[in-house]
C-alpha cells in the first residue's frame, strides 16, 4: 500500500540552507529516523547544523545510501541551479532523489535526463502519482487517531509520531499515516493530501488508512486547521476521511496569529476542540478528543510546565509536550 | 478575469445521450442561455429531447457557432470513440470544442492533432489551466451571496442564476460566479473548484470573486454540502473563500439519502443552516442565511406549495422554488 514509496537509507541534502528553519525537513527526518540517515551533504557557509556525518555523494553511495532527500526548503519552494548538479550526481551514483518542494524535480531537464539514463527515480512527494476514488464515509474496521490543530505547523506530525512510538512500546499494533512531505520521508510512504485534487481529499485519506484489523490503530497526521481560512477545506476532508475514533488537539502557545495571516487570531482551544469533534461526528459519531499535544519549545521549562498544568486543569484533559514530556498520559486515555 | 473563457454562440452536442439526465448539461445551458444556443447535434436513437434545431456541424459553422459544447455525460465521464469524429469535425469547421467531462479532450491524440492543425482550442473546463494563490480570508470590498446545500445536485446553480436575474431586474449590479462545469458554460468562464489542488480551494474562490465596488454583488455557485462526506472539504473551502454576506440554503425535499451514498441520511435544514453560518463566520462574521431555494420538481404543484409554506413557517425564512415560484421573496431579504 503506497502512493509514494521511498527507500532508506537516506542521504540528507542540506546544501546551502540559510538557517535551522530552512533545514527543518532534514531535522525532522533525523529526529524520527536516525537509523535511516547515513549522512548529510552540507556546503560551506550552511547555516544549519545536523548531528550527522558530512559526506560527499560518492561516499554516501559507497556507504549504501539508496535515496538522496532534499531536506532543505526555501521561499517559493524552487530548486536553485546549484543544487541540480548534486542531485544529478546522486542519480548517477545509483540513488533515487526525493523532494517535497513545490517545484517538481522531473520538470528540470538535466534531472529528467539523468533519471532516464540511470533508471533511478525522481520522487516528488508533494505531487501524488496516482488517482483516488471519492470518499464514501462508510465505516471501516480498525481504529484511528487523528491529530488536529489550532493552526498549521503546531506539531501535528511530531505528536503523531510520538503517539505511535508510545503505542508500539505498549505492544499496540499501531502505524503512522503520513499526509505531508516530511511525514512521507519519515514513513517511507504516504499521501500529501493538500496536493490532491479537491474532490478527493477524503477519498485519499480513506485510501491511506484502509480497513484493518479491529485492534489495529492508524495514527493519521493532521494538516492545517478548521480555523485557518487558507486550508480549512483540506482539514475538513481529512477529518471526514480519517473517520477518527480519537482526536488529539495540537497547539503552539506562543503564536500570536494564524500562520501566514498577521491579522487573524487563533481560535480558543475550547472552540477548536468543539468544532473538530462536531465535524468529525459526520463519519464517526463516537469520536472524542482525548487531550492536547502542545509544542512548548519557545517556552522556558518552568513556563512550559505551568502552561501544560494550567491548560489541563482548565480543559479537564491531559496536556503534554510530545518532545519534552512524552505522550504517555494521552495514550493512557485512548482506550486501547 | 477568466480561468476558462468560452465563446458563444454554442452548438450543443447531445449525440447518443441515453436519457434526459444524461443531457442535463445541455438542458441547463439551453434553459439559462437560449440566446447563446444555435442548435444541437443529435443522433438517431438519442433519448434526450432539447427544444433546439438539429444541425450538422457544417450547418452550425455556417450559422456562426463558435464553440461546440459537449452537453452529454455518461457513467465514468469518458469520451467514447464515436464522438471523436464529430468533435474533430467541429475543430476543422472553425469551432473551439469544450467539455466538462473527467476525461480530457486534449488527451485524445486525434483531437489534439486537429486542434493543432486548425489553431482552435480544446477547453476542458473541469481542469483548471492556471494556478492560484492560497486564500487569505482578508475582507475584500464588494458584496457576496453564496448558495449552499443539504446535498450535491439540489439546485444550487439554478438558484444562483435565478437570483442574479432577479437582482439584475431590480437594477442591481450582480454577476454569477460559476464553480462547476455547467455553470462555466452558462457564464462563459469560471473555475471548477472541485478540480483545483486541495490547498487552493479558498484561494481559487477568492480569485473568482475578487474585490469589487461596494454595491456590486457576486452570486457564487456553491458545491457539495458540509454534510456530504465525499465533498465537504470543497464546500468548506468555497464557503471560506466566498466570504459571503448572505447564504441561501438549497434543498431537494424528496431525496431519501445523500447523493451516491445510499446509507447516509440528509441533515435537517436547521442543522445544515446552523453549520454553514457557523463555518462562514470565520471569514465574514456578519454572514446570515436569508432563506431557502427548494427544487420541488418531483412534487405535484399542490404538494410543492404546501412544502414551501410549511418549511417557511417552520424555519421563519422565505422558502421558494427558483423555477416554479421565482426568487423574489429571497431577493427582498438580501438587503440590497
Amino acid at each position: 500500500m503506497s502512493a509514494t514509496s521511498i527507500n532508506p537509507p537516506y542521504l540528507l541534502f542540506v546544501g546551502d540552507a540559510r538557517d535551522a528553519l530552512a533545514a527543518k525537513t532534514a531535522a525532522g527526518i533525523l529526529y524520527w529516523r536516525r537509523d535511516w540517515c547515513l549522512g548529510q551533504v552540507v556546503w560551506p557557509g550552511c547555516g544549519a547544523q545536523l548531528d550527522l556525518p558530512a559526506m560527499t555523494v560518492a561516499e554516501a553511495a559507497r556507504a549504501g545510501a539508496r535515496t538522496l532527500i532534499v531536506g532543505v526548503a526555501n521561499a517559493g519552494g524552487v530548486i536553485p541551479a546549484p543544487w541540480v548538479a548534486t542531485l544529478s550526481e546522486a542519480l548517477h551514483a545509483g540513488m533515487d532523489v526525493a523532494s517535497g518542494l513545490h517545484d517538481r524535480l522531473d520538470a528540470i531537464p538535466a534531472l529528467r535526463d539523468a533519471a532516464a539514463a540511470t533508471g533511478k527515480r525522481l520522487i516528488d512527494v508533494r505531487h501524488p502519482t496516482r488517482t483516488f476514488a471519492v470518499g464514501t464515509g462508510e465505516p471501516r474496521p480498525g481504529r484511528r487517531l487523528l491529530t488536529v490543530g489550532t493552526d498549521c505547523s503546531v506539531g501535528k506530525m511530531y505528536a503523531s509520531l510520538a503517539l505511535v512510538e508510545e503505542m508500539q512500546r505498549r505492544g499496540v499494533d499501531a502505524a503512522f499515516c503520513a499526509t505531508g512531505q516530511t511525514g512521507i520521508f519519515i514513513a517511507g510512504d504516504g499521501v500529501s493530501v493538500d496536493a490532491v485534487v479537491a474532490d478527493f481529499i477524503s477519498g485519499a485519506t480513506e485510501w491511506l488508512s484502509p480497513a484493518n484489523d479491529p485492534d489495529h490503530w492508524d495514527v493519521i497526521e493532521g494538516q492545517g486547521s478548521l480555523f485557518h481560512p487558507s486550508f480549512a477545506g483540506v482539514s475538513l476532508g481529512l477529518l471526514h476521511g480519517a473517520q477518527p475514533d480519537v482526536l488529539v488537539m495540537c497547539h503552539e502557545p506562543t503564536r500570536t496569529h494564524m500562520r501566514g495571516l498577521p491579522t487573524r487570531a487563533l481560535p480558543s482551544l475550547t472552540e477548536c476542540i468543539a468544532a473538530n469533534v462536531e465535524a468529525a461526528r459526520l463519519t464517526n459519531p463516537a469520536v472524542r478528543c482525548i487531550g492536547l499535544a502542545v509544542n512548548t519549545r519557545a517556552l522556558a521549562v518552568g513556563d512550559a510546565e505551568r502552561y501544560l498544568d494550567d491548560t489541563a486543569a482548565a480543559l479537564g484533559l491531559p496536556c503534554v509536550d510530545p518532545v519534552r514530556t512524552g505522550v504517555a498520559p494521552l495514550v493512557d486515555c485512548i482506550g486501547l
